[in-house]
């Protein structure tokens, strides 16, 4: 059998929960807690695990829910949201006045990479009403300023290079950046705000790779804000071959198990831990696929697609309606952090 | 081990192509030409065809291509379409006075699905000037109107018995309906236009199930055009677990024959027949998996997905530039078609 | 002095407000009502002031408001619109389970005329799911379709005859027809909705000549609701000519009482009836212009700007941001309407 | 009669050419040629000019044409376009392989402002080709970036200063800014591009005051590149009156001579010079009206339609189209004269 290139390819995702799912390490310290329907996660990336999660160091806050198509709960994860921002503002020591600028990154003419700039849209922006002469704007609203710089393949211009610039020039306090994300699980998409004070690294977002932007190249606070609106089509593949694997297994111990019939539909595969079955079980199951480990299953289905020559994404067909409905969440919540007059329960 | 349930999926194709990739049948007459890189193929599906192929009876002729991003290329792909669909109309004895009506399905706010709605505003149309009093149209331009009746989801209306009512009010001689079509094969997304006198079948398009639109149900001739933007998910894995099972095959007879080595990167996999694997290799490289037939395959894909509950599609990341020139294709095809005046070199 | 030609241009307005500040008519019933600072006013136009008021008979109900772009404000305009169209539909004995189809006359890629459509996307249909075969629709909600015929010139099509097959097919007991209209004092435009009974009339909306649609065509009431978003060239200059005799005849009154002077800027001649100065007073301010009567200042306007070769329209710069409100005001109103379940207070 | 403030208002335009109608010193060098049915006047402004034609000194090149919604003649608008441009580069010693910026400012939102933005969309940007590392660009391509700045009112951003920083970052040696022009005549209206070695200064565009963008204060040279795209409501107005009084007086003269009648037809009241009347005929044609000067008319319009609380503009009706149009021939031209290999036949 031939060796698989395992350089070849490494699932992308910018989720640290999906590295979670993966490692297993008591000594990361990680604070789950639940409201309502909707859990938080809060994750404090050590220099020492920054290999192992392959994540930059930093904090991250995880916010999980299952729809917010729906109006009520769209607020209830706004809530959620918002109080989760304002706890990480505070915690950067970032006080009511000091001045933002907002970044949304992603090309807003491809739907699912338009969460940044269509967030960036109902940013309240004050920075041009503060700069107005013999202006005093009210109290309680903040200078902000928001900005979508587009993306290479249109501008021509390097993302991280353009912010520079601009940060030279506004000189705010610190930054919100606003992007879709890549999951490495398609249970997670649409499903999952994640925020880091870590900022931005290389090979963010559906597979542009933009320079690093964080508090240490540019030296301010920068806080990352995404949701994970598409997953790879190796990604699908992987997931699925997994899926089938743990639906063997199940099947194969409660088949015989009349009393654990009733019971088959309800098993959500998804939420299962991935790297759990035994090889034996595996191979039976999979056969030479099942011999593989993860990152070289992923790197065969890489290779295998490869000469379809697409870059492939998968969405819910509904894409449009639910990155409106996420980038509502995402404005909502961030101008109430920001402004304190702006007040959620409109 | 536990049976599936083989009546739950069956993997959604709108091309005759991909019939035709499982089914062998020497009956089946086919007409296969190359123009340039362009591949016409030429089907005539009989009454007894219909249950072996899934596919209406009528004329099938599909035009394959790798590219119409290019300004060249397009142009190149236009011209063959134009032909193609030029000789359709004459085969059914379509005059060229005859008034059409275009039609164009699917949903224009959701990118995949907006093939039809976007070809729609590109064509010339001309009824309005036909029916002004004292009006005399010039010489070559046909009666045309175009419409498209939105998706049943936004209007609550039936697409199929709006375009009922459409045709009795408006009395064309002929229609052509424009849609976003269903690969089973992700080799043949944006790569293939279909057309067919048979009409549009239920079932067809990104999973909205419609009523037949075809002449036994309307009385006048339907040219029904397509290109194939997505497959579902279900496909995707399918289509990798096939491509993974040739993979280990080839490696297997051809790793050790240094001879062979360089030619591996050149293999294509996705244009090799399908079936064609024995049973015991099958079973040596996916355990279990490799046991099911095809359609077994897909219902245990779409049982270990459905827990996800998100209606998944696989798309190129560009999508919108190329549903822009997919459309441009289509419509300039069909306006030269359509309008002897319309010159495709302009 | 060369005679204008009279028959040339009458200036356009669908508001029955515009020709009520021009007609004196005692005869005429008016019922002007306030509900803080939106005024309703509710016209019966009878057989035999279908002349004089260039409306066809039937009820007229016109809301007249200063600001929907604030929340609070649109809020309240959107609670008086959907008592006045419950009060029409309870007077036209509409009962809550009459179907209803919802219909968005214009041409969505014109902001202005871009109401009827945008309106039209955010309609809460359901036929489709009256039509599940076993599924019963929770009550409190009616069955309803809506639809965007498009435009004659994009389609080919005429609108009132695909809606006149579309009545066929659907059946519904009622329809409402959304457009924007046009006004013939800026003052109106966008601050204004008129629903009526009467239905839509040829040579309304911005300057698209179409069919009657009508209980008198169609035999179903037909309920058109509209809000003006432009006016036309000819109109603001033929207003502004209006505003400057009344300002020379204000500022020559009060000039020279220094009391005065302090309300001069408060004066609001855009609120005053026209027609009231005396012929010397025009003559002296305007010359030979103030020498004409208000249709010959129009075909006078008509004609010096027609070289121009251009259709013009005036709107608020801002069009698009009034427009999105205005189409939220009415699809929230007729939700609320239609479906008793759905509830203004989100 | 009370005196109007003359400092109110005073009549917003962009084109020289609408300076140079008022103005009238045979000092001013203009060469005028005519290319077919397609006009380029060339301007030099020099320093003692500044005040009296508003326009800061530099060249000016005007090109007037009818219409650019047929192909044909769009292509030789284009063709004039681009030759005019790439003259203006030579005469700044701009040479074929020096880095350029090209600019759009303009609310893209917004239709008659979204010219710059739309343009920028068919910008051929090539810089991140450039800084691929071991890349070779192909030779007849000039490295160009391309950038939307926004408007304030969404970013909070003063657009001057974002371009400065984005300079001081991307060092080109010279930048092209596009945007929408204000016209004080319609007639000029989407009939007219004017370039200009001068820059952008304030209160340029749609009404939004920006800093001054050019040379002096960017150190590279700034060509600015628009189309008249609205004018404002006082404008129209104002032309208005100006032909009503034209229209009084040619009648008055040709009336009673009937060899003339047939001509008064073809006169085209918006070519001709505005303030040739004496003030004798203004004040019978127009009585007090007629007595007040240009800027007092101004000002008088503008403070009778303040009431109106609007911020109006007057476009063409089908303004969505032709803005497309006009965008296509500034990026067609701007592309072929950046970079050689970029063919105008296409």
């Amino acid at each position: 059998m031939g060796k698989i290139d395992m350089s070849k390819y490494q699932i992308r995702t910018d989720l640290v929960l999906d590295e979670l799912d993966i490692v297993n390490d008591d000594t990361i310290k990680i604070d789950k807690r639940k409201i309502d329907d909707i859990t938080v996660t809060d994750v404090l990336v050590k220099d020492e695990f920054e290999n192992i999660l392959r994540k930059k160091k930093g904090r991250y806050i995880t916010i999980e829910y299952e729809d917010v198509t729906d109006y009520n709960n769209r607020n209830k994860v706004i809530k959620v949201f918002s109080d989760e921002l304002g706890k990480l503002l505070d915690n950067l020591n970032i006080n009511n006045n000091d001045e933002c600028l907002v970044i949304g990154l992603g090309n807003e003419k491809s739907t699912p990479d338009a969460l940044g700039p269509k967030t960036i849209d109902n940013i309240l922006v004050t920075k041009h009403l503060f700069q107005l002469k013999g202006n005093k704007v009210e109290s309680g609203f903040r200078c902000v300023s928001a900005f979508n710089p587009g993306v290479m393949g249109v501008t021509g211009i390097e993302t991280s290079e353009l912010i520079k610039s601009l940060i030279l020039t506004l000189k705010p306090k610190f930054i919100i950046v606003v992007d879709a994300l890549a999951a490495s699980s398609v249970s997670r998409v649409n499903k999952t705000i994640q925020m880091t004070d870590s900022g931005i690294h290389p090979g963010s977002g559906i597979g542009n790779s933009r320079k690093e932007i964080s508090k240490e190249v540019l030296g301010i606070p920068v806080i990352a804000i995404g949701i994970p609106t598409v997953v790879d089509a190796v990604t699908i593949v992987s997931d699925t071959i997994h899926y089938m694997i743990k639906h063997f297994s199940y099947m194969e111990k409660n088949i015989n198990n009349p009393s654990n019939r009733l019971a088959v539909k309800k098993v959500n595969y998804l939420k299962k831990k991935i790297n759990e079955l035994n090889v034996n079980d595996k191979k039976k199951y999979m056969g030479l696929l099942g011999e593989l480990n993860e990152d070289e299953i992923h790197s065969l289905i890489y290779e295998v697609l490869s000469p379809i020559n697409y870059n492939l994404m998968v969405t819910p067909k509904e894409v449009d309606f639910i990155i409106d409905k996420q980038s509502e969440v995402l404005s909502s919540g961030i101008n109430s952090v920001l402004h304190k007059k702006v007040n959620l329960e409109k």
